[in-house]
């Protein structure tokens, strides 16, 4: 047993030791051995504390000799003792993981005080309210986080207190005050847990400890990690170390900085700090920081050092540091170095300029920018010194990032109509439907009270890069009226709001916004993704609009075109309409004939934009009475419109009504009952690619929703006929691919069939989760959420895709496709193909190529390139 | 090449060679070589049609002087020679696969005719009626079926004579007509072939023959044994046989017979004949055929070898027979025999009472009964005969077998009120929903005009052994007014109509029924069946009442109890509502409260009914919405009983309103949200379980739709703890276990993961059909019925378990969880419990039960002893 080691001191760990010594821990020591200031210290590690709960929680042996061999040591390291009035330590206890993890024990500080040593430091510095005070806040902290005493009852005693004096802050009480206080609390904590509040510095010293292990495990913990994906750790480690005080005078201080700004990356040196304060007051806000540069003024020296410690721990760490520092009584400790956090824009730029200085590689440098974060640079947002004077009126989901100011509008001709006028407006609708894609195009944003991060308005606000607020429940929307109600606030039309989409927040008012900024690193950045990555990127545009944003953004090819988006302006619904309310085959053609130049212009125009890379075009999928008005007054219109009376209408409209549109009458269904409509889609593609002239292009016609070899081959034969006989009579060699959505899962479950015949599938992520998991992404709001605060969901699964049961068949239908067709070409085309872990998913799956909207491209580019680099 | 044999005659076959000489082959070899009087003549072989493929449609070397040498062996047994005018042979020509099917080629009948020939068997027989009226059925038959022109166009040739004759019959035409009609009929083949009619009897053979095994890949053919499921078959055989005439005058005559009675399987002899009469007359219906009896007085000799030939074949066949016959001039030859098709009732009657002869064995006796078929015997039919005289005015979907007559209601409530006061009635609607349950269980019948097989009326009417007719969209219900419309009749509230549930038909008025009779010889069968099946049947009942009926039935215990089915009546139903509207968790449990005592009440009863057979009780399942009114009338009533405002009644139920409520907040996402229920509902299962006083007890509680191990964990966990309180503080030791319902993809999918936790898995294989294919069963009615007819989908898979896709989950899952847990109890519980290829599939899945509704436990019975004895 004695060969084991529990307890390192500083001088003994380094960095590589994280395992074992938990992150804070490993760096204090790499700090301590490289020649940094650290106030002395030591280390108990996360393999005690896997001992301890192995022991039904006691101490393995050896420990305790351990222990109190290394308090020795930083006896002689500071020259003072434990418990020791006339010259005492003091400690701090502080818990540290492998992997920073919220939810542990809280700091404990001042450990080692009690009525004896406060007495002995008061004589020592002379400085009795500094050392009173300390010394209630030892009992508070100490009380709470290790004696389990609620904050609260410490609170109402010092309020109390404040209230008897007749003063506002606590730095109005005198020492006096204080010793009171600490008398009260003590009082205090006596009556709520039974047990004396402890004055032994050892045995506080051993409680802290115990109660570090003890949060490892405690629920909050537990949770994180789960929802963290955080497995495999030990436990945590304790780092003890002596107190130093920045709270003792003029000559004493404290700050936080950075070896670069953490905002924008720029290599400056960055922080805050404060004289005769502790760190909570930084932190606090009752005081203004100073800005880091005017510490030279008040004590060069220090400054100084600082500065040679900021290169020192850059270059050694080779990433940006976030560092914490005390000075007491005009001497430097470093009490923390970590990697800083940093804004998507300060790690692209900090990222490429280490590069650029020789102080990493380029892996290195696209494995440090999170690809999920790429989302704020491309999007316009907030300005947050302006938002943070402003409170939202409510929070909905944060369904397509970005930001937007606008006039109120309730309705989508309205919308358009007013955004003509030169109007910017936001689009307020409980739900918005394919109707109102005119309004949701001339919108500055979005905002819905019902739906979630997959309903419509979420997805195509997405896939037009522009934002959106969804769900937001609190919202409700009286449009006859013209106004909607949010929290007690009425707004009407025309009244300005402002989204904050990133967050899914609401405002009242105008805010000021700040536009994005694709600046040169941003490019390099991911030229090198480029370089490494394996999966193609391609994007979902249905308009050349999109399609030039999304090839800006870096799109190799379409994914997914959807053509039914491409039905909803003007004389198309009609004769849409007109289409689905025909009596029979010829009135349908006749509809269908008159759609037909509009579908060929759109894919002209496609195929124009993408020049000859791969575009794949998705037929007809959504069921039909998505193109149906619904509101009595719509109708009416309607009626006058087509000829048709407002009875017959309503028949129809009620005929084709479903239950469960989503497992209804749609995708391949509509080809096989309609082949008129297959036909017609076939002929405007085949004829626009003539049309182009491109000897190089091969269209992609996609079969949706196909379930079933058989959909495949008929829907096929109809693709195959019509197009063979446009191209001979053409004269032309023109050649293209029919393939299939991978969506449903009896799609997926026999895909050696379906591959048997088909030129490529795409996995269309989104319906196979609806149907793999018996979720409908428009009404999961009603529970999802809870199910991710229960920790029964991980992740929303219409976010990141769900590997275990979603994953399992993709993987299934891949590998049965491939065993039959071992050239198979397979991509993924929901709203998955933009986010970074599904994306990784697919690398290793072995997909060809993942299909986003346009602006997460870059997203999915840097996520293939991190996929790559993972391997 | 010369040694392979393409041509058998009747003397060198026998019935053990169905595959190499088709059924109908077989047969004639084997009666010619027992002894019988058949025609003589000679089959081509099945392997001819498939070397006849593999040549590309051309005969194998040796065919050919294989068919003279048969012909000249025909010729010379007859006495006949083909071609010969002064003493002609004439055959017949005939298609005969190894399995009958319909599509293939019709018969040719008195092919050797020409111009020659006709005058020559004129001198000979002198009934020159008789042979032009031979010739030109030649030139028709051999013009329609080998020539391929159409057979509208003969009969306007002859709809022409008539008119010009002014005669109404065929009969009425006379010789001289005939032969104008055979020129006619002549002529007009060689103007839509440009081929002249062959006279040459030779070609006529063998143009007979190509035709015959052209059939063979006809698309008609193809798609039957497509939906059949026929594979493996090499081709068609072709059978040419002598002709002999039962048309030559008063001593010819032609009839069918079985060896007995095809409806109700009685050991008499049975039969039809019609003297001077062919085949197709007796079909035709034109005169009415004699009973066979009365052979007796007009033929005795004949008839004395009818009845030996009628003992002989069904000793040599063992099974009862269905034979043709003709007399010509006074002498009896056999045509045909093959197996009779029968009753369900006669098949029963006929398989036990030849076990008692001591024909066939018991396992011989069980498989001659198709399961499916037992259906007719367990409910009330409309009477044969009296529904021949009726025309249906509509058909629906057969939703549930048996007959209804009553009067029409479109209420619910009034449906009922009409039952107590010992009215007959039939509810008519729309669709129906949970709250017409009440009416539902009051009717004779249900019709709608909406939903599918598994729609609610379908699949609550088959629970209840009901009479349904579903999806009838020819139906157009107006309530308020108070009639329904269809196909142009009008039929008011109280006018009597008349349901056909198991062929789908609507009459108006009433048609008699007969009621079922399970008699002893049912019983008889189904104890057999008993004996050698290893799957146990369960039912799914949810009420004592159908506990009984299935307990009759023979069920071995409840495989599911659906317990929303107990919330719809009287104070239930409030109790219910109460709960859903309930502000908070408060007020949910005050409601919960007043559900408690019923749903105790409920299970005791079920219990007691069960004796200790195994109840597995399935937790709340459907949406809340299910619950809550949706017409304005229903809505102000439950506003004034609930004093809570209409318009926050409107937004509770538009809240609770989903898009794909399939898809949606139900199942265990309720248990977990509510956690109450879960609570409530254990409570009453166990409280009622210990009331019943029964040791040996162990209710199976099941949790529906998991879908992630995670759900699961959560629900048992509250069931767990709620059921361990109620027992200990009773001082029971009383046992149960907590299972799942996989019915969603994913829960299949990771089902080892479930199987950790479950003690037993039933498979819920209705909706995971519906999430396996992506079907709402609600809405397939718009396009499965085409889907069937284009041959895209064999079966309706919520009827018929789709083995490709579902089936591959449940296999997958049943390996994986037993993989995890060998002993772990497998179930189904879905409606293809109770069909029969379903049940064999479960049984050679391994799992340990199907359950079904009361009325298929004997399918299920029977079924399951099929899929024993085929292994």
């Amino acid at each position: 047993m004695s060969e084991n080691k529990y307890v390192y001191d500083f001088t003994e760990g380094k960095r590589e030791q994280r395992e074992l010594l938990g992150g804070k821990g490993a760096n204090l020591a790499e700090m301590t051995n490289i020649g940094i200031p650290v106030p002395f210290g030591f280390t108990i590690t996360t393999e005690t504390c896997d001992l301890f709960y192995k022991n039904g929680k006691s101490y393995p042996a050896g420990y305790d000799d351990q222990l109190k061999e290394k308090i020795k040591i930083v006896e002689e390291k500071m020259g003072t003792k434990l418990g020791d009035p006339s010259n005492p330590l003091l400690l701090s206890v502080r818990s540290g993981a492998a992997v920073s993890m919220p939810g542990m024990m809280d700091t404990v500080l001042n450990l080692g005080l009690n009525e004896v040593v406060v007495e002995g430091m008061i004589q020592k510095t002379g400085n009795e309210r500094f050392v009173r005070d300390s010394y209630r806040r030892f009992i508070q902290m100490f009380g709470n986080v290790v004696m389990n005493v609620e904050h609260h009852d410490f609170e109402k005693i010092l309020d109390n207190k404040k209230e008897t004096k007749g003063v506002e802050l606590d730095t109005d009480l005198d020492a006096n005050d204080l010793k009171d206080l600490a008398k009260e609390y003590k009082e205090m904590v006596k009556k709520a847990t039974g047990k004396d509040f402890p004055d032994e510095p050892m045995a506080q010293l051993q409680m802290s400890i115990d109660a570090v292990f003890g949060s490892w495990n405690n629920p909050r913990a537990i949770l994180y990690r789960k929802l963290n994906d955080i497995k495999g750790l030990l436990g945590t480690a304790v780092n003890v170390q002596a107190m130093v005080f920045g709270n003792m005078g003029d000559t004493s201080g404290t700050g936080v900085c950075f070896t670069r700004d953490p905002a924008t990356g720029e290599n400056v040196f960055y922080g805050e700090y404060l004289m005769n304060a502790q760190g909570e007051d930084v932190v606090a806000g009752i005081r203004t920081p100073e800005k880091l540069e005017t510490l030279n003024d008040v004590n060069p020296e220090a400054y100084k050092q600082l500065c040679e410690i900021r290169e020192k721990l850059e270059k050694h760490y080779k990433d940006m540091q976030d560092m914490e520092f005390t000075i007491q009584e005009g001497k430097l400790y470093m009490l923390q170095t970590r990697a800083g956090k940093r804004t998507a824009a300060a790690a692209v730029r900090c990222a490429v300029e280490m590069v650029e200085e020789g102080l990493i590689d380029k892996k290195t440098a696209i494995l440090r920018v999170d690809p999920a974060s790429l989302d704020q640079l491309l999007h316009k947002q907030i300005d947050q010194l302006a938002k943070s004077k402003h409170k939202a009126v409510s929070k909905g989901l944060p369904a397509s990032p970005g930001a937007a100011v606008g006039e109120v509008v309730f309705d989508a001709e309205k919308a358009h109509e007013w955004a003509e006028e030169g109007k910017k407006v936001i689009l307020v609708r409980t739900e918005t439907s394919p109707e109102d894609l005119i309004g949701m195009n001339a919108a500055q944003g979005i905002l819905t009270s019902r739906g979630g991060m997959t309903s419509h308005a979420a997805v195509v606000a997405r896939g037009m890069g522009k934002c959106c607020v969804a769900g937001c429940s609190d919202v409700v929307v009286h449009e006859k009226d013209g106004y909607f109600e949010v929290n007690g606030e009425q707004v009407k039309e025309g009244e300005y709001i402002t989204l904050d989409g990133t967050e899914g927040e609401v405002f009242i008012g105008q805010i000021p916004t700040v536009d994005p900024e694709l600046s040169g690193n941003f490019g390099t950045l991911m030229e090198w993704a480029d370089e490494v990555r394996k999966l193609k990127v391609r994007t979902n545009a249905d308009t050349p609009h999109d399609s030039e944003v999304a090839i800006k953004f870096g799109a190799e090819g379409i994914g997914l075109c959807r053509t039914e988006h491409m039905f909803f302006e003007g004389d198309r619904i009609k004769a849409m309409r007109e289409m689905i309310l025909a009596k029979d085959l010829d009135g349908r053609k006749k509809a269908l004939d008159k759609l037909l130049p509009f579908q060929k212009a759109d894919f002209k125009g496609l195929f124009e934009v993408m020049k000859g890379k791969p575009v794949t075009i998705r037929l007809l999928d959504p069921p039909l009475h998505e193109f149906l008005p619904r509101e009595e007054a719509d109708i009416a219109e309607l009626s006058k419109e087509m000829g048709v009376s407002v009875d017959e209408l309503k028949q129809k409209i009620e005929a084709l009504h479903e239950q469960n549109p989503m497992l209804g009458h749609r995708g391949c269904r509509l080809g096989i009952t309609y082949p008129e409509i297959t036909e017609m889609q076939t002929r405007a593609i085949i004829e626009a690619g003539l049309e182009t002239g491109d000897d190089t292009l091969v269209p992609e016609i996609m079969i949706p929703l196909v379930g079933n070899v058989e959909e495949f081959k008929n829907q096929r034969a109809i693709v195959v006929k019509t197009a063979d006989d446009i191209i001979k009579s053409a004269g032309s060699k023109m050649e293209y691919k029919v393939g299939t959505m991978i969506e449903v899962p009896r799609g997926a479950l026999t895909s050696n069939q379906v591959a048997e015949e088909a030129d490529f599938f795409s996995f269309g992520t989104n319906d196979l989760t609806q149907m793999t998991l018996g979720f409908s992404r428009d009404d999961v709001g009603s529970f999802v959420p809870e199910y991710i605060e229960k920790g029964i969901l991980e992740k929303d699964p219409f976010q990141v895709l769900d590997q275990t049961g979603v994953g399992q068949l993709v993987q299934m239908a891949a590998e049965k496709g491939r065993g039959v067709k071992s050239d198979l070409k397979l991509g993924i085309c929901g709203e998955h193909g933009g986010e970074p872990s599904s994306v990784e998913f697919c690398h290793r799956t072995g997909l060809n190529y993942v299909s986003c909207s346009p602006y997460r491209v870059p997203i999915a580019r840097l996520a293939a390139a991190h996929a790559a680099l993972k391997e």
